[in-house]
């Protein structure tokens, strides 16, 4: 007997609709921020979404974990202390973690069901959530900077879009508390949508950022399964030249191996796309 | 009454769809090559597809035809000549003739229902196809370079997926004749696929050209209606590095005007990813 097909669908602002085959469903849940579901693709590995938008896969999680981290992370000469805002299916801290000059690092998602989830049947990126170097915190990282007498290093607000449970991650206040929380060589990376797309959220979340720190750019990457091809982080940095002050001989002397980040990748990212440098005014050269 | 919803939906080998919500079909037609079909879409403008494959869109074409046509044609300080094989819905002939130093551009389509079809339907891209120095040429392009005895400064290998008729524009022979018909500094640009989908024919292609050009390197770009993430094209230069030996004031004093392409966007662009480079071993460093 032939099992009927099962998809998954991302529906994109009802014209464009992305659907992946998928052998299982593994975990549904209402939370009370969004529908956290895991299903196993197909095409890509193991599949998180939310809102039933795709969140992580298997096959591609590598290129946002390894852009969110390893840019800021070695742009800054000695970073020690990491803090995450969101990052539930623990991908950033399992790439943060690596680095050995990590000596802690703070996780505040707000949703327990997405670790939950990730930590039974994504262990791909859940593995290093038991790291005795990470504290992590079920709880709103908007709250949590406000309240936050510490300082770190270096902060990545790995969130989703900029609807539900993240709107206001995307917001003054909480940069202001951002800027507040890290050292004063510090860096701030933050999820930054799609150019193609988001142009518009991109403006504001660099205008946010442009009386807060020195050097604001975005930088892209490009993954199978986010619609709007390039996508791209938003650095803020209160010191470091996103690209000039990077020590090309750092990466290498870490000993860490990558699929998708290396020095030239660092570099390239930053090269913004004319149609987004001529909207964000930005008058940075890669 | 509500008119029934229209889609058309690429299909990626059996477990991806996109699909795309239609308000028109314009032009359908099976050729001895393939299927050609323009769209109207509600997201992306026309569209076309040769056999159920996007090939074009009004929305991103701009992507694709800014990083084959001005990745070259600003890396070679005056190139005049300019070969095109493929490339039938217009789009690179157009921006290789904006450079008002180009004197003769040959375009050699396999498929004339192409040119056609976008002629008729997509103005976007066929608008400069009656360029008075255009030629424009129905026929086979591995034919075409065969029996070729013109030199050009810039050969642009415009082609579709290496399926079909685009088959042996992926193979040895071709590349052979392309290095005879290009002048001793001339330079080659091709299709290269997303790594990763086709890391295996990226690897093919640098190969054949390694042997013929002192430069063979991929370069990337993001548009948002291919599934694959990064796409790449690749790049056979005779004598000029494809970023050392850029002259970035050649841009600026150009007085074009591009949405995706700059200088720094060329650079950026030839930064290899890291599981690409381990696989093609290149050591061209951006």
């Amino acid at each position: 007997m032939k099992m009927k097909e099962d998809w998954v669908e991302e529906d994109f602002r009802g014209h464009l609709k992305m659907k992946y085959k998928i052998t299982e469903r593994l975990y549904h849940k209402k939370t009370e921020f969004q529908t956290v579901e895991v299903v196993n693709t197909v095409g890509f590995g193991k599949m998180l979404l939310n809102d039933s938008l795709v969140m992580v896969t298997e096959k591609d999680e590598f290129v946002y974990h390894d852009m969110i981290t390893h840019v800021p992370l070695f742009l800054h000469p000695n970073p020690k202390k990491v803090l995450i805002i969101g990052g539930g299916d623990g991908g950033t801290a399992r790439e943060v973690l690596r680095h050995k000059n990590i000596e802690r690092c703070v996780m505040v998602e707000i949703d327990g069901a997405v670790v939950d989830s990730c930590k039974e049947f994504i262990h791909q990126t859940s593995c290093a959530l038991d790291d005795s170097r990470l504290e992590l915190i079920i709880g709103d990282g908007v709250d949590y900077v406000d309240k936050c007498e510490e300082k770190f290093d270096v902060v990545l607000v790995d969130s989703t879009e900029p609807i539900g449970p993240a709107t206001p991650l995307f917001g003054d206040k909480f940069y202001l508390d951002v800027a507040k929380v890290l050292v004063e060589d510090g860096i701030v990376v933050a999820q930054g949508e799609s150019p193609f797309y988001n142009l518009e959220m991109q403006k504001k979340l660099t205008e946010i950022m442009s009386d807060k720190f020195k050097y604001v750019s975005p930088y892209n990457y490009s993954n199978l399964t986010y619609p709007g091809g390039a996508w791209s982080f938003i650095m803020g940095s209160k010191k470091y030249h996103p690209t000039k002050d990077l020590d090309h001989a750092k990466v290498g002397r870490s000993g860490m191996d990558f699929n998708y980040y290396n020095e030239d990748v660092h570099v390239g990212a930053f090269a913004v796309l004319n149609f987004v440098k001529k909207e964000l005014g930005l008058n940075i050269k890669m």
